[in-house]
């Protein structure tokens, strides 16, 4: 936790009082004393400082922070992600490591080869997956949650969503093993917002394939190696941030 | 598991009998049945097919594969790692990751920021890594065991074993935050071989820092957010892949 993050609503008078895992991660881990500053958060808000005013040191714990916000929340992050619905453990690490790695949007969708059953999670609903997206956040001093954006049906994806989202983007991207083409044919030049769609376990299907072209996606390969799924996501942003970034 | 591993030993006039986890998979994951082919590798050897030649499918599964190997190993992978011993959990994870991504030898040693309690963990003998390593290769079809090198005390790695084997490298690295440098300036042409090191959670230190720096290191940064080490491994791999590749 490298920042400390809190709702707006917890701010009273320029005071938040925590109560809860911050708590007692300030006392036991970071064993603040009264008068230590700490990072502090707003949750989809500025960033800034929170003076330890006081703490109770013993269970149950207690920490008062005096807080000031004078950083601006980070932009949006230039990568937004459009996965087939992985299974709820690896989606819960995705999930996470997304939010730490900066990610604009998460989408989430049907494929052929995603497991019936994972639509049943309870990981799906907001209430079970904001906490995972808010330790990202805390891992990587950053403010902003991603939006999670979930379609059941790939079909009402790629007819209804997409065309309109896909405005938004410089370069819709499917990494797709066996392609030829690989991100330095597809990014010749700094590019904008990239939406980049990941498939499930055993890869899209032919038929998805083709959808996703009609919609303007195009594939390309990172070579021959066949990866999980959540080391995919985070080896794949590494590269998509090195290309982008080679090109400022 | 995207190739059945299978130890040299093990195969006995053309034929190995599986009677383990590999057979497992091969009978309730992959439903295989007598006649099929599936991709065989030796460990540290060529890569192959067998073909089933029978099977036992109830427990105790047993399958017995015909195989033949035509396809020389890969070459040793162009990245080397070196990490400040992570907890098992993390360096669990990191082993089968990077197995999967593709490393040549993983060094691993103490930094002052290392919880001590780590280097009892039973995970750094190799009967116990090994597996995490082989996980890996199965995932990504490959058979090259990268290689484990572990110094408890760093004042020997950098004294005794680094001198002699920076020889191989073009580039030594170091992730560390802050950096003003970034990949793109320190590996302008097509490099050779590259060794990484990835600090421990909070960091190396400015001493260990300056050790790395006198034995030829130089230190980069790819940007603020603070990573953990298991996702800085797969990100910095996935840049470091990049970089490579569109210098090609």
């Amino acid at each position: 936790m490298n920042i400390i993050l809190v709702d707006k609503l917890e701010i009273q008078g320029g005071r938040v009082l925590l109560v809860d895992r911050r708590a007692k991660h300030l006392i036991k881990v970071l064993q603040v004393q009264a008068g230590d500053t700490v990072r502090v958060g707003i949750i989809d808000g500025p960033k800034g400082r929170g003076k330890v005013a006081a703490l109770c040191a013993k269970y149950p714990f207690q920490v008062e922070l005096e807080v000031q916000f004078a950083e601006e929340m980070a932009e949006k992050p230039p990568v937004d992600l459009l996965l087939a619905l992985p299974r709820p453990i690896m989606l819960k690490r995705i999930f996470s490591q997304a939010a730490a790695l900066g990610v604009g949007t998460i989408f989430i969708t049907h494929a052929q080869r995603v497991e019936k059953s994972f639509w049943s999670a309870t990981l799906l609903n907001e209430e079970e997956y904001r906490p995972h997206l808010l330790q990202g956040l805390e891992q990587a001093v950053d403010t902003r949650v991603p939006e999670v954006s979930v379609h059941e049906r790939f079909k009402s994806l790629v007819e209804d969503v997409l065309p309109e989202k896909i405005k938004e983007y410089s370069h819709l991207l499917i990494a797709h093993p066996g392609s030829p083409a690989t991100l330095k044919t597809l990014i010749p030049e700094r590019p904008g917002r990239i939406l980049l769609a990941v498939g499930p376990e055993g890869g899209w299907i032919d038929s998805e394939i083709n959808r996703f072209v009609e919609c303007g996606f195009k594939s390309f390969s990172i070579g021959e190696r066949i990866l999980k799924v959540d080391t995919a996501v985070v080896a794949l942003h590494g590269r998509l941030s090195e290309r982008r970034e080679s090109l400022s």
